[in-house]
């Protein structure tokens, strides 16, 4: 399944916009080609769209399921990603509510709501419930097979989750088609997943086969391309973190990409946990990665800096300075374009 | 949920009493206090378990459930433990036969059996199915505060899957007992909860709130204890594993027990990866557990080393060489005792 191309799409986002919970749905609003007619967000109903959020998408932010009706919307899209990814509670009418009205409803929290009763009772004949976050069916256990694959295979790892590491693989993969490669996004995520109509949401899947997931998409796809760009997820750094490690051992990775936020100091969700400097990160990394000898030797071949919260010259100066520390090259790939990690990435 | 010590049990083993997927239930035959009816392997049937397994218990050896039944067993236990965790074809017809025969099950395979209407409709009163391998209620994401109480939290981390993680954490436990400690073991895998009564079994957890599982449990027993002794699971040199991660970030341990089969060299289920010299493997852990300085330094203190298929002498030079190449105290806690483990754990 994919987020449909010709159906109009409402964004029920509310506290997300201007917080820091509404990752899906600005990714969406930032990436997807599908047209979006209606942001629902009471706390930023009636503003501007690209002031609050920078991004250049002129679409109305309205009050609630009701008020977006008059934009004709088909397909509602839970936006919001809070940690532990439970529907909040004063959700459920606005699910009720967009049912009723005939939308359908794609959902990428880890409630799956396409079994329950109660909102099937709402559906009509052509209306979908389409849970994102789900295991995928037949997957095993890893065994390290993805190496035997001739493609380049760039996995992006990070200082901490939500920081860029989807938007760092989206951005390479468009630059990689502009080349003339043969470039696949491999989805890991539910917002990836939406964008991209294929891929896994990890964090759905079960410890003993999340490995064995990875794995299989790889296997599933590498074959058929010059160069592959594996979504990151989590962050060794971060305390409650597990995806990175099935991530590196089943695709295991021909390069890393670390993404960082500039001047980030400390784990944004658990602000006990220090962000160490990036030369141990990225030692770490490929610490990890080869796993002492296990494995391949893998190396961080550039730094992916997110400097949205910074000018341009500030951005300039911060990417200059990153290149100093690390000895890597660095660019904001959504800023300016994701050239010089591919650049990176041929060379290594 | 536990394994009911007042009810004789017979274990479902076909194919596993002799090769390596019979984990599980010559663990239980090796540990439980439970009394342990017949062993159920038509490959094995009549031999004597003491000379196939080495385990010091009198158990008959019967080609099938139906040949058990003389033995009165009131409980079926599914004993072995295959890659995947599926229900092998020709398990069901066995399974179908204890039921109807009136016995209970206890599952430790991914495969629910507890909800099958078809198994179900066999039950009569006082009739149970037990699926060990289900993740637990009300987890959330984890972050990081099992660091904050004031046990010693010691997890036990190794070279290969299937090595003597569970076994080397079960002998520190009852060795720290006789000590006289306040002390814990912290099932994480099927065959631990099922001797141990609680626990979880990680494998069957959602990535995303895998390390929460462990910090939840960590928070409910550690404030009790003097010593907690967290059963280690998979490997970070295996390319199928993803549990050794969410353990380290969970329990935030304060000690780490590194476990070793003396002359393995290559993981055994992946006969291309190779295992790395022992203090290469000690460094990798120690860099993930402190994440290159996001948290507290963690040492391994000692090598549990298993010594299983060599003769006594051979396994002390196996000790003492292991001794010399890491310089760390080492010895096979199940062999010998436990002892020399918990003397590091006290002097780091």
């Amino acid at each position: 399944m994919r987020l449909p191309l010709n159906q109009r799409i409402a964004i029920l986002l509310h506290e997300g916009t201007a917080g820091t919970q509404g990752k899906t749905g600005l990714s969406l609003l930032r990436y997807s080609e599908a047209p979006i007619v209606a942001v629902i967000d009471r706390e930023c109903a009636g503003k501007s769209l690209p002031e609050i959020t920078g991004i250049k998408r002129d679409v109305p932010i309205v009050t609630s399921v009701a008020a977006s009706l008059e934009y004709k919307p088909q397909v509602l899209v839970i936006g919001i990603a809070p940690k532990g990814g439970a529907v909040p509670d004063d959700y459920w009418h606005e699910i009720k509510d967009a049912l009723e009205a005939g939308m359908s409803l794609v959902n990428g929290l880890h409630t799956p709501l396409a079994t329950m009763p109660e909102l099937n009772a709402l559906l009509k004949p052509g209306q979908l419930i389409w849970d994102v976050r789900k295991e995928p069916p037949n997957i095993g256990v890893a065994s390290g097979l993805a190496r035997t694959l001739p493609c380049r295979r760039v996995l992006t790892v990070g200082t901490d989750m939500a920081i860029g590491k989807m938007s760092t693989s989206l951005e390479m993969h468009w630059a990689s088609r502009l080349r003339g490669w043969r470039s696949k996004f491999l989805a890991t995520g539910q917002t990836g997943v939406m964008l991209e109509g294929d891929g896994i949401a990890l964090d759905a899947v079960r410890v003993d086969f999340a490995a064995g997931a990875v794995e299989q998409m790889l296997m599933r796809y590498g074959k058929n391309y010059d160069i592959v760009h594996v979504e990151g997820q989590g962050s060794l750094l971060h305390p409650g973190s597990t995806a990175t490690l099935p991530l590196i051992r089943g695709s295991q990775p021909t390069q890393l990409i670390l993404v960082h936020r500039v001047g980030q100091t400390h784990n944004r969700n658990n602000p006990h946990v220090p962000i160490p400097p990036l030369p141990e990160v990225i030692r770490l990394y490929e610490t990890v990665a080869s796993a002492a000898g296990a494995f391949a030797p893998v190396r961080v071949v550039a730094i992916a800096l997110n400097t949205a919260h910074l000018d341009e010259l500030a951005a300039k100066e911060a990417i200059a300075q990153t290149t100093q520390q690390t000895g890597l090259p660095c660019t904001d790939a959504v800023r300016f374009d994701a050239n010089v990690l591919l650049d990176a990435v041929m060379k290594n």
